[in-house]
């Protein structure tokens, strides 16, 4: 059976990886030519759990956090791999070599994987790991990014702590896809989400920062803990700018001077309009710009960065 | 590049279709080699719905009903697909007269599709549709059918009707998952999952029925509405049996004189046990039996039942 797969990816071989590439059970093929069992349970019970980190100018970007923290996620939903850290980086490393990218999305997954015939016993079975590089996402495009993107706060709610704990990274996105629709149809780019009690949560992808009065703020509760929100956190005594983290009401938000979310797909991005207003005087803020080039300058000088090196293909 | 799966469907072809068949894009294959793309967002956003019926002694039990909930989960979470609902009905048909499978389990999916390069769009996705025929899954094996399961209130929440609309059916089962791991360490068979009220709702693959002088109750909110569940509403005034349709406190869960649960993955299914102690007298109560063997006579007179043509393989 597996001569059909191996022959399949000679033919691939040199072709189009520059668009992705992706790692399965020993083999790296193009991205576009995988995929997974259609009953391994991580697609037909959503059942995985996943990590993205990206690779800027030729480098990893704090690569052993987001590995720690994928290994967190394992745990939290009872999960396992074979792979060892090191072997896990190794295979990051190579996707990302194959392809070629400087600037690079690179996500690891883990499913649960395929049940047995007839059972439903999710300890039966052996957990995979799947990785793929394929070019950097941006949340937002340059325009966006450069004008603010326009928020709504969304009618649907964000699933709550007491039913997935948000800290382990999930594909239960329904409600987040569903916020994404209601943003469009009010003709704004993304939503933020709230929980029941009316505080803020998180967007598609992203955590968010109110700024009042020099101050910022961002959710502590009901949030994925996102790499690029921590890096925030830890960046801003740098500038000088004192950090909340404790819950965000609503009302605080529509009360912003700035707001700005964070994320793995684009780094620090200002929102200039919510729900149809816009935010302070309407253009991207201070602090979001100070912080965004913070960030930026921190990559450039190599900070927390592992460099790959792209070699010759093997 | 489509020669290669093709040649590989050929080679499959005679084998092993009887342990499951999938349609993909046209082509039937045994299940067991189908997959979907890695970068679909039915895997990597769980952006996806489904639904399944089942066949018994070679007869789609409420097959109309099946697709007409299919469409209206599509449409509630903004899918469509090309197919046509006699198109689709053809390839289930197909599933399952080219498994030769008498009782099955036929699951129809649809999934948001493959993101445009660099897109984060959903609006922009092709829809696409699958299918598959695998034999018949029960819940619950035959001792524990006929001794009664072990349930567990579990402390982990479902996932709330503001977060995810759960009248459309879908993979977001983390919440379901982990507490089917709470229920074996109780030494339980499964988890019912209350709501943050305390209202009992449904657990994985199944709703809920209590049984209390003789009245069956049975959650009205926070669940999917499951199609045994639908027919033993339908059925119990054929029993002069009432039923009501409310929220369900966990404190009368655990005062029920019977407690079952209904699936397509069984049927009718008797709970002699909650949270460690008994239910009733501890044996499967007389009324969850007669709701079961009206349910089963009722699949033998072809009740609400579209036979298969098995035919001869095309």
């Amino acid at each position: 059976m597996s001569i059909i797969p191996s022959a399949a990816s000679q033919l691939y071989n040199a072709a189009d990886f520059s668009q992705g590439v992706a790692y399965i059970a020993g083999e790296y093929l193009p991205l576009k030519n995988a995929s997974i069992p259609m009953t391994d349970r991580g697609f037909v019970r959503s059942d995985a759990t996943y990590d993205v980190v990206h690779v800027w100018n030729g480098r990893f970007f704090r690569l052993d956090n987001y590995i720690d923290r994928f290994h967190r996620s394992m745990a939290g939903f009872r999960m396992s791999i074979k792979e060892s850290k090191d072997e896990l980086k190794a295979i990051l490393h190579e996707c990302v070599r194959r392809s070629g990218l400087r600037n690079a999305y690179v996500q690891m997954t883990c499913t649960r994987g395929v049940p047995k015939p007839g059972s439903r016993d999710p300890r039966e079975c052996i957990n995979q790991l799947t990785c793929f590089a394929q070019p950097f996402v941006w949340i937002a495009n340059e325009q966006q990014r450069e004008e603010g993107l326009s928020m709504i706060i969304s009618s649907t709610q964000r699933i709550p702590p007491e039913s997935v704990d948000p800290r382990f990274k999930n594909f239960h996105w329904l409600d987040l896809t569903m916020a994404v629709f209601e943003a469009y149809e009010k003709g704004a780019i993304v939503p933020v989400l709230p929980d029941r009690d009316g505080h803020i949560t998180e967007g598609p992808g992203f955590n968010i920062f109110s700024v009042r009065n020099g101050r910022i703020v961002t959710p502590d509760r009901g949030v994925f803990e996102g790499m690029t929100r921590r890096t925030v956190i830890e960046l801003a005594p740098e500038l000088q700018i004192a950090c909340e983290v404790r819950p965000l009401k609503a009302a605080e938000l529509h009360d912003a001077d700035e707001i700005f979310i964070t994320s793995t797909a684009g780094g620090i991005m200002p929102v200039t309009r919510l729900d149809g207003r816009q935010v302070g005087d309407g253009r991207p803020g201070r602090i979001a710009r100070a912080i965004h080039d913070l960030y930026w300058r921190r990559h450039e000088e190599g900070w927390k960065a592992t460099e790959i090196d792209y070699g010759t293909a093997s």
